[in-house]
């Protein structure tokens, strides 16, 4: 039954019988943690050759000596594995050192300060600069912006993308000058941008001719059932609606081999990889290709990686269906919270009651369980319902888990009782 | 005997030997190169070590997993070592990817889009931002700044540091934010700042509140006698002189290890440190620290750096000592050269005849000798007397060196008495 239809009396109940659950939860004196999207021991497991490659041969396939200096693009034979993934020419695709982040923290200093191929003038120099965040997103992305001083214009993110009649809205101001998006698996609903709303980022008037689209595919192999979503062709759609320097493409190895050790690329236009590299080239004289010939070998080609990520579901799969059940079994029918119920990526994204998020993870922390912080899935950690948890099922055991997601219901319970009766 | 002292029929006749020596070179159809200062294959192999490393043990002293997120400031054991070398408490010193060039990169951008803690405002909310520039210098030092629009100003390095009455004056203008050093075998001198030139380093006034001195200790532990030089405490000396936060010192072990795959360093006050991880921080959640893990165990500890660094000079300083054999015995007692006589570090400084500097690397070029652009080694690439030329002895094989060395002795020479007679 819902909260709704409860009389008084029947709350004060269900309320006494999660305070009840709740207390015992805080004896037990759990330590559990569902903060980050970080990879479990088992799935790091997976790339246990890498502790050991190249091994004794350390030249690439051109026969270049990995060890050295040079090299800024990256190594062709990694960047090529990715190119596919990208729908990219691998001529376009760079590959970095380990953090996908980084590239876009480049990117955007970049821009602020030389502006890209397209820029009137250095965005330091603009007004204002605005960022559109497509919300709940990814919190990193949000830290980023802010940090730079870039305004955040959230809209609401979609099963399909984000609302793209809010989107074409804030892009007619100049001032607009990119947007934040993960299109596959999105952090954290679990959205998936589809072809349609591809096409329409692609083709859509800027009044900003240097507008970008930070499209940061993290999760574009990490499905978590046996359909392999496909990441709209965003760089080939934009090509062809005459906006080739309109994507920049990201993605990593973080969540496929070493999560502190992988490999990351960009991808786009000729133009804006070259602009890119150009100006990457005073900040270092090449990336780690020893890694990238680590990483060449170990996934070997697409298929490697494809099948990598198979090895990955199977350890996965079984803790996003424990969370799902566990939401389903103690949330469900109640009317306090709804869920994604994602194909890929690494989150569940919940949402309580109107204002009870904050609460809720505040009880779980005094019962020992670390969530992230509420509102965390905003600009400036803002949320304006105060309604979205984020839950990251990949790190802990999954008797662990199960005893977080069970702990995490009560609250949810708890926190949502607690306001029906004060109101 | 000097070229002044020669007659013009004599001048004239030294003319046309090198002109046939010169003949003969290009003839001989060489490839060779005395461009950057790469490690030779040799000295990669002493850390072959790493190409096998960690093996199967992933995890820190701490029992922290290497493979996973974290950890921004680097792996304790690793930075421990690196803050013998820099003078530094480990809790100031910060371990990076491979370049240290990126952390000199990412303060200058910090500070530019942020402001230092010391900063009235960000850099680019300033007029002017100019920084001191040791010539001849650095070339990758000089078009860094030169990227964000920071105005060089030059002054002369000497055997002991930059010339210090220039450097006050300079320092004197609050549009002056920093300066570029490398104070130990000075890329290309071999110039080692003394400790009364640290001091005064130190201590002096500056009219902005917020000066840095970028002190890029690249050569650190790089000897080439068994005088192991000892760097000036720069940490210290500003500490005590009230300036804690003027120095941010850097260096890495890309010329001890991997030039590729290394590990860089930053090292300065606490507040420094604390402001530039809080905003590397949305940048990346940490540095690969399973390649720390690598180097913590190749190296050990201090003295395993220094064992390995023994076994570098083994190789090196026979390839300077040819550099210098040959300079004395082709250029000696002309009148048209001086050259460094580096005690370290991993250049040869050559200063020829005023205004030839370019002719040599053209004729150099054209015989199949690669070097670095004549001027590279002052802000925007221009020697003022065109005299400059940078060797780096590293990379190729002795025999090739001695070949390459011969054939820059000759076109020295020849560019010498072709401006002589054309005056």
């Amino acid at each position: 039954m819902t909260f709704d239809a409860l009389t008084r009396d029947q709350l004060q109940a269900l309320h006494d019988d999660q305070q009840a659950k709740y207390d015992a939860l805080k004896a037990a004196g759990l330590t559990l943690d569902l903060t980050r999207g970080k990879p479990s021991p088992e799935q790091l497991d997976l790339s246990s050759d890498l502790l050991t490659l190249p091994g004794p041969d350390f030249k690439d396939s051109k026969g270049i000596d990995t060890r050295n200096y040079g090299g800024i693009e990256g190594l062709t034979e990694l960047r090529a594995i990715f190119a596919e993934i990208l729908h990219l020419p691998v001529e376009q695709v760079v590959a970095g050192d380990n953090a996908s982040l980084a590239m876009m923290h480049d990117s955007l200093v970049f821009a602020l300060l030389r502006g890209t191929p397209d820029s009137p003038r250095p965005w330091v120099e603009e007004d204002e600069v605005t960022f559109i965040c497509p919300v709940p997103g990814y919190d990193r992305h949000f830290a980023l912006t802010e940090q730079y001083g870039i305004r955040m214009a959230p809209v609401e993110m979609r099963p399909d993308g984000p609302d793209m009649t809010a989107v074409r809205e804030l892009a007619a101001d100049p001032s607009v000058k990119g947007m934040w998006l993960v299109p596959t698996y999105s952090n954290p609903t679990g959205a998936v941008v589809s072809e349609a709303v591809a096409a329409e980022l692609a083709a859509m008037e800027t009044a900003a001719p240097d507008f970008r689209i930070f499209w940061d595919n993290a999760y574009a192999v990490h499905h978590l059932t046996e359909q392999r979503t496909k990441t709209p062709d965003i760089a080939g759609l934009s090509a062809a609606s005459g906006h080739p320097n309109r994507p920049i493409l990201f993605a990593s190895t973080s969540k496929i081999t070493f999560a502190g050790s992988g490999v990351c690329f960009l991808g786009s236009s000729e133009e804006n990889v070259a602009w890119y590299l150009r100006l990457l080239g005073k900040r270092t004289i090449g990336p780690d290709k020893l890694n990238h010939l680590r990483h060449a070998r170990h996934l070997r080609d697409l298929d490697g990686v494809l099948d990598l990520m198979d090895r990955h579901r199977a350890i996965l799969a079984p803790k996003f269906a424990a969370v799902l059940e566990i939401l389903e079994d103690r949330l469900g029918g109640h009317g306090v919270a709804t869920w994604s119920e994602p194909k890929g990526g690494y989150f569940v994204s919940l949402d309580v009651v109107d204002g009870t998020a904050s609460r809720v993870v505040e009880l779980c922390k005094e019962a020992g369980i670390a969530l992230t912080p509420a509102g965390s899935s905003f600009p400036h950690g803002q949320d304006p319902r105060d309604r979205n948890i984020r839950i990251a099922p990949s790190f802990p055991s999954i008797d662990d888990l199960r005893a977080a997601m069970d702990g995490l219901a009560t609250c949810v319970l708890l926190a949502a009782a607690e306001k029906q009766l004060a109101s």
